[in-house]
């Protein structure tokens, strides 16, 4: 695969190229939309937190870690049951290395980050089974769509990525009430992808909404109240206010194609100001496919960060070779913008050896 | 008095010459601080609503204003008694006339904007008279200085103004328990200026905070609390985070003041980046005293938009020759940012132009 910088070209090659030669050496915002939803908390569906009620605690702790370099919600940092670190690291990482500015937004909280955010008016999303999950959807998308315009006047382009657990539950229950097929599809931070217990949940929330695969292909806010999370309206806005006039990268994994999909049925011209940028673990994830869901929506081009933690001394960051986490947190386009900011001055072993630098701290101080 | 584009050196003129110099051509985000406090609510303190209630809608009205161009929170626009507009119209119209972005941050709110807002944690101001007027005010400040410190990436320098109805007299308790001598010398919307009033409500609260005149010279965040209002620490915090990298434009009337002597408590050093934005009509207000009360604080430059309502078709606009109103929302401040960032191919007759013509599109749809 072509790699510009450390930066794979992993979709749509010509277009994502010409996507990294046009944010080479330009100043990005990295905005983290956050946001909780109760779907997270039905077993066996999210990895963000041990307990149910702890996936409350996981964006405002991203966010904070995100801001400050250390959590103040909750002790230590947000992990795996396996205690595998948070990608936020990675995004912290990235961003502290390119000196990149960092704007949190919330699509809806049950806890409040302890920093600056920028509240978008949204409420926390409710658990999709019941077929109406998020309040205001068209409100949000709106306001988020005004910060969008306004955030183009404080940087050459954005990076939007986010921290929602069980997001890509919700994802797959926006995508199947849009006609997009992603059953089996969608990525997990687990090492088991419970596609199968995803699949139910979404189904359950299709019945309780009298909605069917694809009967709200051209509705995307109903899609979302319906069936998806506070986040998504939060991120499309602000994708659909900032890329009429700048470069977007939607960074994340295969949660971007319900955003993806969002976008496209509110404004399809803004998609050729997008690229998807992630990392390489989703790209190489066997349990999900994010080029297949793409393809069915719009030829954005995706872009991959090849980092590797295959040669880190700590087991919590190896991990992620085997597929654990993988993304998040905008943790892929967090590193492509790192890298390509200085004009491949970062690579991904400055990155890595970053990354550990600041685990250590962390892991110490818990 | 000597000036530079259509702003004025009105106070420490090599200084004030500087600053502008510095920031000719420089791109700036504007940073509205809104707030509410019940001592606005004392009968005959303020003239920024008609009825006491009113004023926990101004600053969300005057924020909506500023990013939509219009008011969503309230029908037309914020206005005194006797029909003069919001000064929010003159912000709105110099941060257009230079396609400068916005940011809303809330220190505090009973009445939230419906567009995106930076939210740092305060809540609503209390009555100053019971001594106990502000909560959280050191966590503000930090949060309020960690976006401070990221909003410098994204700009060349930061102008910041507030909306806070009743903000000179809180203002003026601020400045009395830090033991600046401001009595009589604070700034009013309304044609007569209550400073009798003002005077007896700081020293209600003084005494029934057990504090004195200067006792809490050291301790701006206990002044704040005790007798402050929530725009403050917001405001103090963002001045504190940003100049330590990029000028501040500290846009408004004596309420700057009070900020300022916070911020000389909180970090002297940063003062050498700041200066004050105001309009000819505080300059020349024989009511109030804003380099009066500065000198005893910092030697801050002092800059005045030299802005003239006088030929303005338009009574309600008129009347600011009058002394009713003068500033606000960082009228002052916008309008010198947007002088300075092209080069001053924005002067006052043009400016005049854009508000007449956003006043009568406001009016007609009222």
């Amino acid at each position: 695969m072509k790699k510009i910088f450390d930066v794979l070209l992993a979709h749509n090659e010509f277009k994502a190229e010409a996507f990294v030669r046009e944010i080479d050496g330009k100043k990005p915002l990295f905005v983290c939309t956050i946001a909780t939803t109760e779907t997270a908390k039905i077993p066996g569906i999210s990895a963000a937190g041990k307990y149910p009620e702890f996936t409350d605690y996981t964006p405002p702790a991203d966010a904070e870690l995100l801001l400050l370099g250390k959590c103040k919600c909750i002790a230590g940092v947000p992990v795996t049951p396996d205690g595998i670190p948070t990608p936020a690291l990675i995004t912290m990482s990235a961003l502290r290395l390119a000196d990149i500015p960092v704007l949190v937004a919330s699509g809806g909280l049950k806890v409040k980050p302890q920093i600056p955010f920028l509240d978008l008016g949204g409420n926390p999303g409710k658990d999709i089974r019941t077929g109406n999950a998020v309040d205001d959807v068209e409100e949000v998308i709106q306001r988020a769509t005004i910060a969008g315009e306004n955030l183009t006047k404080t940087a050459d382009y954005l990076v939007i990525g986010e921290s929602i657990p069980g997001g890509t539950t919700t994802a797959l229950g926006v995508l199947s009430a849009m006609g997009v097929n992603a059953e089996g599809k969608v990525s997990s931070s687990m090492p088991e992808n419970p596609h199968q217990l995803k699949t139910e949940t979404v189904r359950a929330g299709l019945s309780a909404s009298g909605e069917s695969f694809g009967s709200l292909a051209k509705n995307p806010v109903k899609a979302i109240s319906c069936l998806g999370d506070p986040m998504i309206p939060a991120f499309a806005g602000l994708v659909v206010g900032a890329a009429t006039q700048v470069p977007v990268l939607m960074a994340g994994g295969t949660q971007m194609s319900a955003v993806l999909a969002v976008v496209n049925a509110l404004n399809a011209d803004v998609l050729c100001n997008v690229a998807i940028g992630t990392t390489r673990w989703v790209i190489s994830d066997r349990s999900s496919d994010l080029k297949g869901i793409v393809a069915q929506v719009s030829d954005v081009p995706i872009l991959a960060a090849d980092i590797d933690f295959g040669p880190s001394r700590f087991e919590g960051l190896k991990a992620y070779e085997k597929g654990i986490v993988k993304e998040g947190v905008g943790a892929g386009g967090a590193a492509i913008a790192a890298m390509a900011k200085l004009g491949g001055a970062v690579t991904k072993d400055m990155l890595l050896k970053e990354i550990e630098r600041n685990y250590a701290l962390l892991m110490e101080t818990k």
